[in-house]
């Protein structure tokens, strides 16, 4: 956990941003940790990310973001005020594989992620095993090529009363239907086990070694309607060679993947991403 | 230079033909200084490489070559014995970009390279100053929409006459036509500045750009008449953000093209490649 | 698990060696499925190692070693051959981190790594929920100034009695006495969370941030003696900048040191490491 | 080059930095493209960089710098602005090997590193053909055991007549003697050959060798009068294995060095290195 308030902020890039928000935050005696600008100099847009203190915040928050909006609200401002002592609520989704699901409780435990978990939901029951040892429930939603819809809709339900702020498709491998998508926007990140956009779609492995690339990869992306599409949050490879089987490749892989996507899990519990034009700012 | 020959060969896997390749060795006096196998399991495949000091040779190095014929006969080999002591000839072509040339030339000069290059051969004149300098034959051979066929064939008899061993694209920008290609199949090495598959064809860093990955990589491999699809011989990827533009892309990816590019003929002169259904094994 | 045999070995380089041992292997039905030499040039040695199908393998394993004797006199050799089918045991030390330990278990359990757990043992207590959740033995050994000696005899008798093939120490954070090191020789690891031999001994990261290093990095090594100074297993880094504190490091190095480690154990339990003045030839 | 200025401060942290400055410059009308901030929690110390648009800048620079001296001094900055558009003064040293040189040239020569080349200076003949090629000048300054002291003097006032802004070591092999070191303090770049502080001092692919460390690195480094130890400014590593001689490090090594090297020159050319306490914040 960190004592800290994150402001993230876009809007069309003028003369005086800077110098209003930091003006701003030094007439309230906010102390700044880190701060981030980015001008995209393409689309004339500016982004900015400011970590405070939150002893030096003002007790009253809501007044502050009140005042904050006059200066969003002249400049055009997208914004978001969060404060970074309180847990995000996650709910983490699986399929049979638990490498990733592994590794991301490994950190929650450790307290690398401060979140609230409030459930892990599957299609199988091989991770429930996970779930009891770190008391969580587990919800096992079975999924056949027929009962798909129903499948989807009963999940629409479970996640609109647990009311996640992020879905974690930790190896779900199923593709989420496009009212999931557009309800929980820049709020899920999958974790595919190909560099894309190499290799979208299923089998990412097998496609990269019938083309003999000689590094794999993975990729962190917000998921969007279109299948592996989203913006691209975090990627990284791994060298192979031409003694390394498919079966290889899926062994080196979960290494590679689970660091892909806790990475990404952490920017986004930290505030460190803004989308745009279906590409990530990490401000890290 | 190396003071060794080299052996390679691949033939259909089965027992004894390392015991029959090493004996014959053993018996001639060879003395191995490195040596891989491999055995590709999914199509019953062996591949090897045997690097043997030249002062243990025999004198008769044709009628060794003879004597290993019977041998290669009864495994069905394709084989090739390579004096490393004699300098590979090599034809450089490029268009206006420099630095992968550059980089040749420079590991040609100090030695890197054990090569005789032929002539730089380029459809535009900008590179010239590098063959005036290294007193090396400049070919201009302008090409148009309207030339091209003429062009090429023009290239054709260029390196008929110059009958070089390895031809080297360093960032030619143009597309072989198919009978080159057959010609010289795994005798042209092209240098792709993007991670293939991903981003083949023309402009890939404006793709990369456009779909905001988090690493730009370069891609080397054997030129066949599909574009951008011969085999891998060599990848490295380069870690970007979002502050990145184009042009830097371009700056960056000029430090991985050229180590990628030298790295692939590297390996193609010390006859580290047997190609195999459009894949590569790299013995290094 | 591997369906193989491993035959290793190392000798005096000379010409024949191959040819002999291949011989020896195709003449009993071997069928190899991966080979890797290795000439020292400086020193004269030669390595090898040889993976050999189970179900090619002699039914009669005593007599095919018995044979190969002969030949291993000859030659020089000092020879080993493994079944892999059969589980190493292992035994696991740990003090209060336990992100090597999780990773490890992680690995045996998926199948990964083909092992035994005699036991984990510890000088602190923190560890013991991992023992409980796969079932084995924890054995808590308080340490302290004043018992040291005591308990690194108690220590001794315990390995004694669990004869463990392998010894991991994944963060132990104690330094084993001479005549352990000396009793387990090449068979304890040890994961050193720094690059050596940079930063040897206590507190590494505070060292590398002292320094104001770009890349912090971790080491797997077999113990010797000489403190964080036995043979190089594997190495790798991660970059860091100015606004990395040491808490950030050590968070980071979490993650290489784990990945390290379980390489270097991997290595270990499939019999690809040969240890030679104070080196290791690593055959992957 | 860039059409733009570089403002670059540290000073003791405290609220109201950031508004200070920002507000200063959007009053003068100035357009940042791109801003870095860094705090160190531990020295209480804060840094800054901001690049400004050329065009964007009042047309009466020392106006500007005399009224932000009045901030500069409430706030007990050290501070500096630089025009980007003008190049930077470089003189070059380099004695046998020109791996390092040559890529210094070629960035020259195509743009990416916006200089002017006061001279080459080398104790050794051997690099003079690239000053040739480029048209500049050639210092050849021989060194011997015996007059080393009267070489470095001769060294100094070479420099003094030149007054660069920039000296690079590269691959010069020779300790600066304290006197220079101090005059031209945060202005000399060397690149160590090793990975620091591993390594320091000569033969350092020897040493790696020795050690069998499975990365080898280098580093650039700003000198100090104790040799090896300057802060750090950039490292790379490269992987290498047991099959590795030190004759393939030192040609593994030039694709690191002339990269770590280059890096470290660019980031002090377009002023994102601030040096406090031995170490360097590179805001890049």
């Amino acid at each position: 956990m960190s004592e800290t308030f994150v402001l993230t902020l876009k809007c069309p890039d003028r003369i005086g941003i800077v110098s209003a928000v930091s003006s701003f935050l030094a007439e309230h005696g906010c102390w700044i940790t880190e701060a981030h600008h980015h001008s995209d100099a393409g689309d004339g847009v500016f982004f900015m990310r400011q970590e405070i203190r939150a002893d030096s915040m003002p007790e009253n928050v809501a007044g502050f973001e009140a005042e904050f909006s006059t200066i969003a609200q002249r400049f055009g401002m997208e914004w978001k005020l969060t404060d970074r002592r309180r847990p995000k609520r996650v709910c983490l989704l699986v399929s049979k594989f638990d490498h990733c699901l592994a590794d991301i409780l490994y950190r929650w435990r450790n307290g690398e992620f401060h979140i609230e978990i409030s459930s892990i939901i599957s299609n199988h029951p091989d991770c429930e095993e996970h779930a009891r040892a770190a008391d969580l429930e587990y919800i096992h939603l079975p999924m056949t090529k027929e009962n798909k819809q129903e499948a989807f809709a009963e999940l629409g339900k479970l996640l609109e009363s647990q009311d996640p702020e992020l879905i974690v498709l930790a190896r779900f491998m199923q593709i989420m239907p496009p009212d999931l998508c557009a309800k929980y926007s820049n709020q899920i990140i999958n974790i595919h086990h190909g560099f894309l956009p190499s290799f979208s779609g299923a089998k990412p492995y097998h496609a990269a070694n019938d083309h003999g690339v000689k590094l794999i990869g993975a990729t962190s992306h917000y998921v969007t309607e279109e299948l592996d599409a989203g913006p691209i949050i975090e990627q990284d490879v791994i060298r192979v060679d031409h003694a390394h089987t498919v079966k290889d490749m899926v062994a080196l892989g979960r290494d590679v993947e689970r660091l892909v996507l806790s990475r990404g899990v952490k920017y986004h519990l930290e505030d460190r991403l803004i989308v745009h034009n279906n590409k990530t700012v990490v401000f890290n």
